[in-house]
């Protein structure tokens, strides 16, 4: 970490300044430019509360040498991390497609879209069982229901289960879910990502609309620090002044994540775009652009839908994509 | 509401859909344009599923004509609305100053800078107990022990005081709180908002980083729609990316807010630059704006603040900030 | 186009507004919602400005249902527009790939790389002549002279051209030129717009990095307003406050554009990310989603490149991006 | 300025860098962190290329510690810069309003609103001649004829004129301009700023809707190499996700650009928001933060404005603006 002082700067004030980075274990390499004069830093400086320095009367400015995250950087730990989700393994070259009607609405539906998903090759269900929407006068889910007729499709299908928590307080109703799914407004909830640190149980997390992949990996940190590695990354599309589509995609997200960090990254194409025709040309680009794995949505028949109808592939259409996309795998990026 | 119908539409969809819109309570206007053709909704659309008309194989777009937020919507509610904070009255024409330091620290620490800003003018004390911090490494309040001393300073001074919930498994810790802030990060956390709706107690709701003033007002429908009218609003700078500032202030959300609600509508100055210096400016433009309400960031001693010490004014610089609003005030845009 | 009436509106404003947009040769088409009383134009709006309707007094909003561009439209004309550079033919199906160096440098250089992607299969040759820098410090080009060297290596290698103007008082050296670029901070310099529209000379128009897919094609109207219909469009990324890569590139501006119009579109990953590493990824993730082309920036010797050198592949990286870009085409989206 | 190295590097690799850099007449000063090893460069960095640099094999960041303009620092030059334009002085405490229609329309409504508006205490006059339109279907402006036009202007009321090129092929259709004004959409057209930066003539620079502070600042460093130093600044607005609002104004754009620069800072909240009635509480703010001046929309018949008429003041709501403004300014910040 770097201190950049003002020009006037009375020495006593920098001798206090350089006990107390001391007395947090830092060494101090002081260094004098044209116009300015520069402290380093050296040491452990991922506790260091950069907005406090900066607000320190001779600091002008402050800059982060090392990336404050340190369980999700790849630089410690190189090699690929492959997560175990109930036998399927994800990251690490494998690669999975997680797929599902957005929201769980009956029995009959949530197990035919996944005997239908799991037979066009997705490997493991989604749905929604609690559903974050934005007007209050919308469908909000079946809830405790749906996380019952979820586990039903579990059990006919034989594929593990990825479901969005809303609350911490809902965390024991998610014991046999196979990955809790954080989703992206939830994503700088840091409550219940530390609650979420203490499972045993592997996590989807995605990205917020307004984050950037830094602050993913910090929101990771709050996981892993408790304990819990098991996290998959998921990009799902940043808000942007496009309005042609939901969401902005950020492709380059994938390669920037895989020098940044070790863990799986998959890509929800559904909700990047918010429209059904634009699926597939996405889920193309990610798995180009060597992503681990696809989240798609699917229902046995969108315009009926539930929620979010307008983004949802039918049966038929998931499985040409999930044919394409099998096609061009073997030539995908590798990192 | 507006459903434009794709060219090639078969009468029979078409009649489909008429009997749907109509099944839900509307009535449907068709009409002719030169390359389209349009229907017009009826009645209470505010329920309409917008994405879900938007999937139908023979719709083209859908736009709506009537804001999707009720309660909230000044049409229906010409009058602003006065909130009653235990005895201080907010919005209306009454101007009102939280203030007080980012982090509750220790007993002196609140109840000196409460004493401090209470001198110079504020009317409410803010403290933070529960703290959402990027990193786990950061310092991460007092929590319930946090909500106790700020409590005291509220006996010691008289001011209602305003804390920020992160959970809404804490909320029986609140129950002494005047004003429960929900944070920018959980402005769309659905749970928290449904259950804040069911309290009768005043609600301070902050704008997300990155959402839109409607949005902002859909998230108050949640609170509203359970019971809860007494809702005061709070910009705290949004997402762009300028990086001088740490977020930028939308000053024009005041006159629009004024426009689209009868709510009250607060500033947060330090929040919204992260610069101390930033403050005074940014207060006296809210002021002259029309904004009820500012809300600042005041330390005894900020470049030891345990968070944010970037942004706090000492008590001085908060005497001198107020003196010169209430200058302003006089002159200032009513609506 | 849709106008949304003010609640009490004085009929005689009304029919002044009415017989104003009769004379338009719009026709009327009156309606009454609940809340809400509305009037639909009929006939071309094209013309009709938005702004000033929204500025009369009993009028509370307006909204579009017709595209605002025309002869860039994909329903007006359905089958995708084949531009012929020079012999090369872009779009309907072809591919092409164009690639050089950011800067012309030497004569050697220029000549060096176009041998060089040509043998690797790009069909056109880029290189920068006039150069825009934000700093006034950096290297600006070699102007005139750049554009002699081009012109050379053209006459060396057989490929065409593809250079960026920066201002119209250059456009005479441009003639032999065979595809003239107008870069993102030029997308909206209507007066180079309308000027080149006068030209018979295929364009590269780039996406501005803060502008929408619409102000995309309206730029493109200007264009072909005056006559030139050969615009090949160029995503090269978009500004968001994501700061690892240096823009983000929109993946879905493919499809959503294949949508709108018939013209072609090619990405540029080198500016997009602003780093070599992330060119193939990005490279392969358009090919996949169906791009007509790519534009990639290549160097012999990229860290001595007087400009841009961060986001340059070598001649060898990129014969191998083209090998992969060759395998993935086949299976590529096609609309 | 501060080069990061890789872990792994070559000494000779180092030494090669080293030389290379000494030869840019810096000197380096090398130090070790504990997981990085850093490159301080101390003298001009101004024209060190970032971008080339990191582009290098063995560095892994760069970060600027010095800002990257020279001549509007405030840290060279701490004085407020006061500029004459034509006998009136800018800048330095000195308050200052530019008001008039978007477009020059006729001889009458020219005259008349330049009346108006000196009648109400503007000091100088604006009027659109050339006018950058989204749309080559909506009305470009009366150009050299407009330019005639607000020449009379200027003589009848004695007021300054203040008007935008569009293009550097114009300049000499400026002579009698006091002036010239540079839009949002080129203020990163470097050919036409440096063309202005050799007239000895002032400028209003407005910032673009997506740049930064600091690129506004090296924009004006071209128009300052060229020496020309009569920069006026203008914060017009940015583009954000928002939607109610044309664009956002950034208020804290005065206070920061104030740090930052010794140069006046004007504000113009009629194109910042696109809505007439937010012009008051936006001048007011504006105001109250410290601007040096503000620009406003005045038309004498709004509704019927040939351009941009949402967002015009009459002439009496413009008198009206003038004294509020007058009677905050005694309390607004100064720097």
């Amino acid at each position: 970490m770097i201190v950049v002082l003002k020009e006037k700067t009375e020495q006593s004030q920098l001798d206090n300044l350089i006990t107390w980075l001391e007395s947090m274990g830092l060494s101090i390499h002081a260094s004098e430019g044209q116009n300015s004069r520069i402290l380093g830093l050296i040491g452990d400086t991922s506790a260091v509360d950069i907005d406090l320095l900066k607000a320190l009367e001779i600091v002008e400015d402050v800059k982060r040498i090392q990336e404050p995250y340190k369980n999700a950087n790849r630089k410690f730990h190189p090699a690929d991390s492959i997560i175990d989700v109930s036998g399927v393994k994800v990251g690490g070259g494998n690669f999975n497609i997680i797929a599902g009607p957005c929201s769980i609405e009956t029995d009959e539906q949530i197990c035919f879209v996944a005997q239908s998903v799991k037979d066009a090759g997705a490997t493991m269900l989604r749905g929604g069982a609690f559903k974050p929407r934005t007007s209050p006068y919308s469908f909000q889910g079946l809830r405790d229901e749906g996380l019952k007729l979820l586990l039903k499709a579990k059990k006919a299908t034989g594929l593990p289960v990825v479901t969005e928590i809303m609350d911490l307080s809902h965390i024991h109703l998610f014991e046999e879910v196979d990955v809790i799914q954080v989703g992206a407004r939830n994503m700088q909830n840091f409550e219940l990502l530390k609650e979420i640190g203490r499972l045993h149980k592997p996590v989807l997390l995605k990205r917020g609309l307004a984050n950037t992949l830094q602050e993913l990996l910090m929101s990771v940190e709050y996981i892993m620090a408790g304990g819990n590695n098991d996290v998959i990354l998921c990009e799902r599309g940043i808000r942007t002044f496009e309005t042609a589509t939901r969401n902005t995609l950020d492709i380059s997200a994938i390669p920037m994540l895989k020098k940044m960090t070790h863990l799986p990254i998959f890509i929800d194409p559904s909700h990047a775009a918010g429209i059904a025709s634009l699926v597939k040309p996405l889920s193309l680009a990610a798995v180009a652009a060597g992503a681990d794995g696809l989240m798609i949505e699917v229902h046995n028949d969108p315009p009926h839908a539930l929620c979010d109808g307008a983004q949802s592939l039918t049966p038929e259409a998931f499985k040409e994509v999930v044919e394409t996309v099998n096609k061009i795998r073997p030539y995908a990026c590798k990192y």
